[in-house]
């Protein structure tokens, strides 16, 4: 890095966690997201500077990160009116850890190398819980020396870090992840509720099903939280229906059958009609417990 | 156990493993298959017997093991003409590991209470490599007594050994538990395409899902058999649709809609109509390439 100052946009529930793992590390951060709190809370935390615009953060940084919720909120920090563009110096890296269609990764990247900028498409994976620890896996699609260069901000908040290829590699790696991870919820509500409409006790499944073939990371990240009655796994319904609705895009645009992901994006809408877009994604397995009249 | 000679029905991919496992404790196993060959071939390698017939099995036994492919085999198995009943002594354990639905299984249990013997609902999970090592997950529905009366032979081929309740209630995990292997291998397939369609490397990919929240046992398992091209898990598409099929009967019985696992069992059809029935379930991941057109 040419120097330690950085800018850091969207302190959601990911980009929380991540902006104290890269202070922690010793970076000079410079925050900013479209909300005061979380930025006034890290600023009391760590004695940052409290930037109100994506402008005011790119002054004096080196490097910009940005984790916000889609590619048009992304493109209108970078590019827009009160943007990074114009005030990072010439060959800024800006890492982008959205998660959005590679094709619109290599639109963005591509604009970004018209006003000198290099791009790092970097999507992560692991939720909030190891967003905080600074254990998430990320996903990277860049020039090999762009990668180099922002590496020790990445290693902050990451247990792994992968290099996939190009920009756009980054971005295939993270929707193949959602695939996986949202059809695989979709079936551990449906399990979970076959298991309970039959009246066998749901942690003694648990257990059972954690050491057998049918286990996967959501279902033992995500169970526990059906278990305890709270359904608060931290995961977020509006990511869920934002990502899902990349894959249908995607999907469409390449003209791929995608039956298993599609079965699930229809299951997601109808439980975030019943439970809200502002709440956990966990609303599926209420869902599909009130669609088995439990 | 009462004495340490036991039956053991069943010589299939996962049944040849553990009958070993169970000659390796120091049990005197009596084999009968349909097919004479995986039980000669068991019989030179142990110098153990060779049956012809489930009740000469049962000849001088105190315990049978059973794990054949249906209910109906099961059934046949254990009450037939040629079964095991009227050989076993009075009181002696039926473990019938086949997967079936719990209600089935309790009406299996009722009938061999009627003719004297002890019926433990024990299916299993782990696949064929976990089978032959002896490392199977074993859910257990049964009375206690007739559990701990078995549990040495259970644990000859199990890692862990779960009691669930009362007969049907192992039958119970095993149906969530297939739920979820059936669902996540067929969204394995999917987001396995879409990687190769997008271009990126899937070694690659799968080293990344692997340390993300989209991994699962199933996603582990499967996808190196993918990548080396060989489609040869070991797991059975005789199998998959059979046990699919019980998920789909016993929804029908509870008026449960299960879209994710109904969506699962399309494909494993469809999978099944190009690739057959005595084919590899990966074939699943086959049919989704065909689809995408590569």
């Amino acid at each position: 890095m040419p120097s330690s100052t950085v800018a850091f946009v969207g302190l959601g529930s990911m980009g929380a966690g991540m902006v104290r793992c890269v202070a922690r590390r010793g970076f000079a951060v410079r925050p900013h997201d479209v909300r005061s709190e979380p930025v006034q809370a890290f600023a009391e935390e760590t004695g940052s500077v409290v930037c109100t615009s994506a402008a005011e953060a790119a002054d004096g940084a080196s490097a910009a990160l940005v984790i916000v919720l889609t590619a048009d909120q992304a493109a209108d920090v970078v590019f827009g009116s009160d943007g990074l563009v114009g005030r990072l110096p010439q060959g800024a890296p800006v890492v982008c850890m959205s998660t959005m269609s590679p094709g619109r990764a290599r639109v963005l990247a591509d604009q970004a190398a018209s006003h000198g900028l290099r791009w790092i498409d970097a999507p992560v994976s692991g939720g909030t819980v190891r967003a905080a620890e600074g254990t998430l896996t990320t996903m990277v699609g860049a020039e090999p020396a762009d990668l180099e260069a922002v590496r020790p901000l990445l290693e902050s908040f990451s247990r792994d870090v992968f290099h996939l290829g190009p920009v756009g590699a980054g971005s295939t790696a993270k929707l193949v992840n959602q695939v996986l991870v949202y059809s695989n919820l979709a079936a551990t509500a449906e399990a979970v509720t076959l298991c309970r409409k039959l009246g066998v006790d749901l942690q003694t499944i648990y257990d059972v099903i954690r050491t057998a073939v049918g286990t996967s990371a959501i279902f033992e990240m995500r169970v526990p939280k059906i278990i305890d009655g709270s359904y608060a796994s931290g995961g977020s319904m509006r990511i869920a229906l934002k990502d899902l609705g990349i894959v249908e895009e995607t999907a469409r645009e390449l003209a791929l059958p995608m039956p298993m992901a599609a079965q699930a994006t229809q299951l997601f809408r109808a439980a975030a009609a019943s439970g809200g877009l502002d709440g956990d994604d966990l609303a599926i397995a209420r869902l599909m417990e009130q669609l088995a009249g439990l």
